[in-house]
């Protein structure tokens, strides 16, 4: 992985008129761990970059720890071989070192580096405010928030973010291998996808605008277009919710697609997704997994349940009854997922016809009884990570529902021009990528999960 | 490509008391042409989903050409064959097809399909506004944006947008493959990265807020986390430019690293991304490239050239002299992109060097000359596409360059704070996904490259 642009030796063109070229290729001396492991370097001197990580000066010989995006790599201080003096050295000094590569299986990846020389690239200004050479920060997630830049040098605290980027990179290979087009759709607006109460408003040269709250309507009329479209970006919500699972900025991972025979085929292509990221978080972010102990949860088969059935099961079993008849709790979230692992052994259920009353306009109502819609959430370890189902494709079904709703259509022109015009059958998904990422590594905080939370009280850094 | 998913039998197993489940396999009839043209169905009956692109009714047979995501496919309706009027059809119905496959080299992909039957699947209310089945639209750029979501139905028109995707898909594939990790930063902040004026503002909970216009200090602070980080996301400029190359918002394809030799690392990264991402759309978008007739710029090598020595070789070759000493006007990168053209051969070129006073605060000034930064940009025929170069890492350094410009350090706490704590040598750019994306499919307004575009007039659709 870390090979490639570096394999291929330095060759600038000078032939031209003395100008010259970059080629796209650096023969870099220093070495990254996957190309240390791949090499046969028993003895041999090699070059790393790093930041120390740790100093531990054991008198005669002194332990100095690098910390690389890659890992973490040992190095051995012994006066006599070493041509510098280790009291130069100090935590968070970004360095270069040149040493004798020797397998050791009780450091980290096997192997440690007899050092000889040093070069000190930077160095801090003070000393850290935090100790995140420890195994486990024993700080306050206020106070990892407050220092994040700092904070997220534990390499467990990392690990976190590079397995969101294992997720948003698992949605997109796996959408891009089925057909889909991703799309950009643009976060400012005159009128909202949905609703009015929780967006974000500014001043747009003399104009109001809003925030967008989600791509909804775009990625809806992108279908028309592409068919099966996809979307990674933030939204933005202005809720006033200060909970451990809100967050008034997030990102989301959307999808719609065209030519559905129902909204099973979205629930389907959502089974994929998870079961092409799993393994691909197998295959490629061990580490962190191994790191944050994380066991991954089985996505062979997803069991379905409708949403009046899953509240009468959990209140039969649970012997608990819920005051909403249109909504499920956030308790009620939890004894559902309870409810499946225990029934069915799985950690996700999706939870399919929610009342019509609770979902907006633009969900299709099923036919079979138009109080309920063809839509679904996902709950993974009893909390709702997607929101998905089938959309109304007809322009005047669609025009009715606005109608009955006594909604006003302005603002909504070139969403509804997109229906006037055939728009295929279809429905999609929003994943809040946070909340999965947060259930995957167990947190129960959402702002864990999230590189610079955005909240009632939190605008910075 | 179009496989996979859909490639596995349906099995949904209704062991476990009546529950269904899912289990990311569907098997569906219809076929895509990825797999029409990959198995062998000559005489037989396949079956086919699309919208109807045209209809040519030829008095003894018809041509319906179906549009889909993956190219157009020409059916033929033959009375006593068809079992349905060609009557009932129009232009812009969804429909399911029945037809049996016959080779003919003037269909588009070399096949038709002679029609049994048709399933209507959805309908337009009214009759299309644009004749979006013309080869080239005939329309202002104006009227396409303002029906972006029927104009963008021409293969033409949306075969951008997948270029577009392309060109994002390489630079992220490109960067996994060299160690960076993918962030997503907030949008929303309480200071801005870099200047006020451009900034769009707003209210968050009772506190002044504003839209990030870069996600610069908050790459360069991950930088201390996992060395090499990027992002691809959204960024707002309150910018009252109204020109062909301006937007108020637009996708920033952002990268930084550390532990750099110099901002010549930058440069040869990016040189490397353009080499990847030319050969993924030569392999991949070949269809999209040739429906807009794209010829793609040779990047083997890029031509590098000072500021100060470009703005003299302009100035000598074509007898011109621009006032502004410290920056290019656009009309002099329009000369130097001709210049690098005529003599090199190349559509590149790396200006490098560009005057301290024009460049921000934390950009390293050059040690041989001060006056000058180790920065650059990239020019594609004439137009920047990217800002960059190498930043400063240490923070007595930044602390000085910053009272040196008279600036406050209020907002910029957690920014400091990670040179406080060190930081490795690095840099990084940002690039322009519209702008790159236009000059490639060689049209002269940035409109046509973005989805929905914002400027000082439109925040609709």
């Amino acid at each position: 992985m870390l090979r490639g642009f570096f394999s291929v030796p330095l060759k600038k063109s000078k032939e031209h008129k003395n100008m010259e070229f970059l080629t796209g290729a650096v023969q870099k001396e220093d070495l990254g761990i996957a190309e240390i492991l791949a090499g046969d370097y028993e003895g041999k001197n090699i070059k790393v970059k790093g930041a120390i990580h740790t100093i531990r000066d054991m008198g005669e010989v002194a332990f100095i720890v690098l910390r690389r995006r890659d890992g973490l790599v040992q190095c051995v201080y012994e006066p006599g071989k070493s041509q510098f003096s280790v009291d130069d050295l100090k935590e968070a000094d970004t360095v270069e070192v040149c040493g004798t590569y020797k397998s050791d299986d009780r450091s980290p990846n096997g192997f440690e580096l007899r050092l000889d020389t040093i070069i000190i690239l930077s160095e801090p200004a003070e000393p850290m405010p935090l100790q995140i050479n420890k195994w486990k920060l024993n700080t306050s997630l206020e106070a990892k928030l407050n220092n994040r830049a700092v904070a997220l040098r534990n390499p467990r605290e990392r690990a976190t973010f590079r397995i969101q980027e294992g997720i948003t990179r698992g949605f997109r290979d796996f959408l891009y291998n089925n057909g889909f087009t991703e799309i950009h759709t643009p976060k400012l607006g005159a009128k909202s996808a949905e609703g009015g109460a929780n967006l974000f408003k500014l001043e747009y040269f003399h104009r109001p605008a809003i925030l967008q709250q989600s791509p909804q309507f775009y990625k809806q009329m992108m279908v028309g277009v592409f068919d099966r479209v996809f979307e990674t970006a933030p939204v933005f919500r202005a809720e006033k919710h200060n909970t451990k699972r809100h967050l008034n900025e997030y990102t989301s991972l959307d999808f719609e697609m065209g030519y559905i025979d129902g909204f099973e085929d979205i629930m389907e292509m959502e089974t994929g997704f998870l079961q092409y990221t799993m393994e691909l978080l197998k295959t490629s972010y061990a580490k962190e997994l191994e790191l944050l102990k994380i066991k991954l949860p089985d996505v062979t088969s997803i069991p379905r349940v409708r949403f009046d059935e899953a509240k009468q099961r959990v209140a039969e079993k649970y012997n608990r009854q819920f005051r909403n008849p249109f909504d499920l709790e956030p308790e009620e979230e939890v004894l559902i997922g309870q409810y499946f692992k225990e029934e069915y052994g799985s950690d996700f259920v999706f939870v399919t016809h929610y009342p019509s009353k609770k979902r907006p306009f633009y969900a299709m109502d099923d036919p079979a009884d138009e109080t309920y819609t063809l839509s679904f959430d996902l709950l993974f370890r009893g909390l709702e990570i997607t929101t998905g189902g089938q959309r109304i494709h007809d322009y005047n079904k669609l025009m009715e529902k606005i109608a009955k709703r006594g909604m006003e259509t302005e603002g909504m022109e070139s969403y509804l021009s997109a229906f006037k015009y055939g728009m295929p059958p279809h429905g999609g998904l929003g994943i809040g990528l946070e909340r999965l990422t947060m259930q995957l590594i167990g947190e129960d905080n959402v702002r864990e999960a999230t590189l610079f939370p955005r909240d009632l009280s939190r605008l910075e850094p």
